[in-house]
């Protein structure tokens, strides 16, 4: 069982990974290349992976064989498990519990070599509706505190294996920075009785110089304080605090202004390396006023160094006007 | 002059370069390799960089010329610019002010091919002589509220050049890290009336399992909750808030510390990238009773991906129990 361990300064928690340790050799190891010849992600290689949890197949196939659009599995090597209680206790001025969580795999298509750019509108949908439909179930599980869905796109985006997946990990407390996004923004609604994020995307719609794509329901915009290079947001113009109540009506287009998002990421800047995360309110948080989910993307372009570990204060050479100039210069 | 901007929900700034501004082709170059023959900070070099601010050096020798140990500069492409004032604005909800700071370059050694791994103790001792002499020397300067001294080591750690060298920014607002840590230590001092990291000092003294080295003035320890496999923190053990309050008679403890943990790590993990920061207290914040200053050691093996940066919650694969018993089977 992995052990969640408080830092007793800073209030951050941190996954200790107990069973499946790594010494010094295991750092100094290149990482495997899975090939689509031996992926265990691809058709065919169902068995090399816990049973899925749920699929999108055609009709008449079987669970854990071929003729699947989308698959969910448990990681092989989860940050935390599923089983157990959380047994919270302290060593003397230390708070620990157990790692109990969910940590899922979601397997994006059957196609290896389908990149960050290469999906129709459609195949987005059953993307996000997926997302969905395991942020919805996991909800109901009163251990778990927060649901957290993001993707690693490239090796030095963290992706451990290149066929395209997303994760999902629920977990038993309320991250930090999550926490800050809520505080923050529960601040600024006692003060101005608005949403934040309300008030930014009326500010960025409205000055137009920052706005990348934008749909019915959806804005996507490079933030003020974007602290990366081509940094980029993906809002509901609606305000609303949970992912899980995305309407029906909405998904596709969430869909469509990912696709477009992506697609000109991906032609700006060469494929980056990127991650993407959906931030989302709490499960049992009551913060549905003043909090806004959203989805931040994240390409990987730029090496956190020193400075910015230790002050939490990001150096950004790219101003994001002219990322977003850059941008606009590529078709969606 | 660059531009610091603020993150309406989280209070983050951001450093946003404004002139020279890097588009989606700079990211695509290689890192420019500097062996000893182009490298600015090697002896005979000194007219590639800007004057020098202070240096220890052979008697009868003249600044900017050979003849040094070691050698402090202004960055050529400082992150934040001397010259100015704040001028702070607003542009609706947005805040931002003119990135008015300091950032020097200190070049620990003439020698290119140093290593972390190189120093002695008493080569130690004049590095960190340097930057006392600096902290000292620019906490005279009524703008900067914080002065963050740091080391990035290889270039996975963000080092753009080979040659040993540290860094030092001085910034016109406290950084959000900085307040966080601060936070904790106030509220577990409001609570307990003991300084937070006296108390983890001494339960790691008593406990054991995690000490890395220890000599009169300092102990390095792995923290109980390490973000990242072999991270390291160096504290005095006696209470004291500012770096800048450190003793004469202390910069030699301090110098040895350092040199036996550096030694450890780069003999157990065959010179790994690493970030070294010194976390003290603000200029001009009241928290000497709270805050306690310390040296964190962060090595660069794994990669930071989605999940850490969407939750700030660090998944760690070598609790630091056993990095510690990997750091003591190599003399320090």
């Amino acid at each position: 069982m992995p052990q969640l361990r408080k830092d007793p300064v800073t209030k951050r928690w941190v996954i200790i990974n107990l069973e499946k340790s790594r010494g010094p050799k295991d750092f100094q190891l290149p990482n495997p290349v899975h090939s689509a010849d031996n992926c265990p992600f691809c058709p065919g290689k169902e068995t090399l992976t816990p049973p899925e949890v749920m699929s999108y197949r055609e009709k008449d196939t079987l669970p854990n064989q071929p003729g699947w659009q989308i698959r969910v599995i448990p990681n092989k090597f989860p940050a935390l498990q599923i089983e157990g209680d959380l047994d919270r206790t302290g060593i003397g001025l230390y708070d620990m519990m157990n790692g109990v969580g969910a940590h899922e795999v979601i397997i994006e298509t059957p196609n290896h070599k389908c990149g960050a750019a290469g999906y129709t509108v459609p195949q987005m949908t059953t993307i996000v509706n997926t997302y969905c439909d395991r942020y919805r179930d996991l909800k109901r599980d009163r251990r778990f505190r927060y649901i957290l869905i993001f993707k690693n796109n490239g090796q030095a985006a963290g992706a451990s294996l290149d066929h395209p997946h997303s994760q999902l990990i629920a977990t038993p407390i309320i991250p930090k920075r999550v926490m800050e996004e809520i505080e923050g923004a529960r601040q600024y609604y006692y003060y101005k009785e608005r949403c934040v994020f309300c008030d930014i995307i009326r500010q960025e719609l409205s000055a137009g110089e920052r706005i990348i794509h934008e749909n019915e329901n959806f804005v996507a915009f490079a933030p003020f304080a974007s602290r990366f290079p081509f940094e980029t947001c993906i809002a509901p113009k609606d305000h609303k605090a949970s992912f899980g109540a995305i309407e029906e009506s909405e998904i596709e287009g969430l869909a469509d202004i990912l696709c477009a998002t992506l697609n000109r990421l991906v032609k700006t800047l060469n494929d980056p390396p990127f991650n993407y995360i959906i931030h989302t309110s709490p499960c049992d948080e009551n913060c549905g006023e003043y909090y806004h989910w959203h989805l931040e993307i994240m390409p990987r372009l730029t090496k956190v160094a020193g400075f910015e570990w230790g002050s939490g204060f990001y150096v950004n050479p790219t101003p994001p006007e002219l990322a977003t100039s850059f941008l606009l210069q590529n078709s969606p």
